[in-house]
């Protein structure tokens, strides 16, 4: 069983806006990288070869910034499972750039998922997480 | 003196991800264009004229998803300014998709914005907000 | 028959990158957002009204740049059909940034997509372009 | 002196569109990272550390499509130097899937970037790229 992982990501130029710093709809999308290769971590693809080809939209996403993050910075993304309910996931995530003096948190989010299936008319439905999957998450310890 | 802002945004392909609908990072984007055209309509832009050259930065950024958007559909993003203090903006954003049987309520976000300035070393340094913009601005009634 | 199209769009704040100007990958979606404009100026959804439900996937793209875009400016996107066969279609795109003093063309592109379906392994296979579509589509003079 | 230079790139989540497929404006972007990897190889950053604080705006982006790229695919970005004038660069860029059966050649494109600088009023002059940099890259065998 799994609560965390992390991943390093380089900050490209297409990811800076003209402030000179990540725009900050990246960090979001740097929390999503994060929360796909936890499932890989976990033996798992989030799409393609996940137990009962369940989907995982998101209900809420939110992030504090506290440090820009620049071109050619290398940023951690850490992964914490914080809430596993019947039929839902909460991660937070702390991002720390790990270039420069010592590594320094730049930023704090998280992510609510739902599981979910579509019925036969294709709209999506609140399912209870596969058992596989559930079997392999756990809450991090506080 | 103005308190709300509203933009209609129509979802283009290169907004969506694989599984059909927009990517929620762009709902980040989509708000931060109404906040633009928010500073537009009270005769400033976010970046040229500015009185004082200021920045705004974003300290948090949060949003509540409960219906997706697709390809071709129409937005609008209701802005709302929730709090004003000396340094910094809250806003909230409503999304409704415009398409379909009736308008529909899809996302509520906000956007927590401060104000800044460069100091002579290059770094962000929270300062007042220049008084020509800040009287333009007042909180929306609950 | 209609042989062009013409949209504008506004550069966002994330349309730009830190050189300050609009990320040169933006142009080709703005490509493809009036290569959909076009469409459904002829009555058809890109994606969810075509006869026979055929895609459109890129087989060749390129740009050639002669003035930067910045935030807030405007640009207008013409389309013009410049060649279809039996089962493609050659799309040329001139930019025109339509503030400042005159509008100027800062951008010249093209597309070339293949008209497709899936067999039933979910491959794509080019296919002739579907007579209705073919019909409302012609080359452009030179 | 370096003429070549390859990256690795997984597909993630974000880079896709409804058609299930990488956006091919994405595409362009793994140049650009290929691109400012070379250059690190090279001991420049393309931003902070080069000779006399030259830029690189495109002049020219090109890629042929032949088969697409889907989330979690592995693609390596081979990049050539193809030409290199006094004030000026175009690169070569081949595209491989890794995983799967074999590698496979999925697209190849190119970019042909400009030396430039800013002068005294803010506008890009094109400039002869700087000797420390020009004696480090040369251009690839045929």
């Amino acid at each position: 069983m799994a609560y965390e992982f992390k991943i390093v990501r380089d900050v490209q130029w297409s990811d800076t806006d003209m402030a000179g710093i990540m725009h900050f709809s990246n960090f979001f999308r740097f929390m999503e990288a994060a929360e796909h290769a936890f499932f890989r971590s976990l033996g798992f693809s989030i799409h393609t070869t996940q137990p009962e080809r369940v989907g995982w939209p998101r209900v809420h996403a939110d992030c504090d910034f506290s440090h820009p993050l620049r071109f050619e910075d290398s940023v951690e993304v850490h992964l914490l499972v914080r809430r596993k309910t019947e039929k839902s996931l909460v991660y937070s995530f702390i991002f720390r750039k790990l270039n420069g003096d010592a590594p320094r948190e730049v930023a704090r989010g998280s992510l609510a998922v739902a599981c979910v299936k579509r019925d036969e008319e294709g709209r999506l439905k609140g399912v209870p997480i596969p058992r596989e999957i559930a079997d392999r998450i756990e809450v991090a310890p506080e």
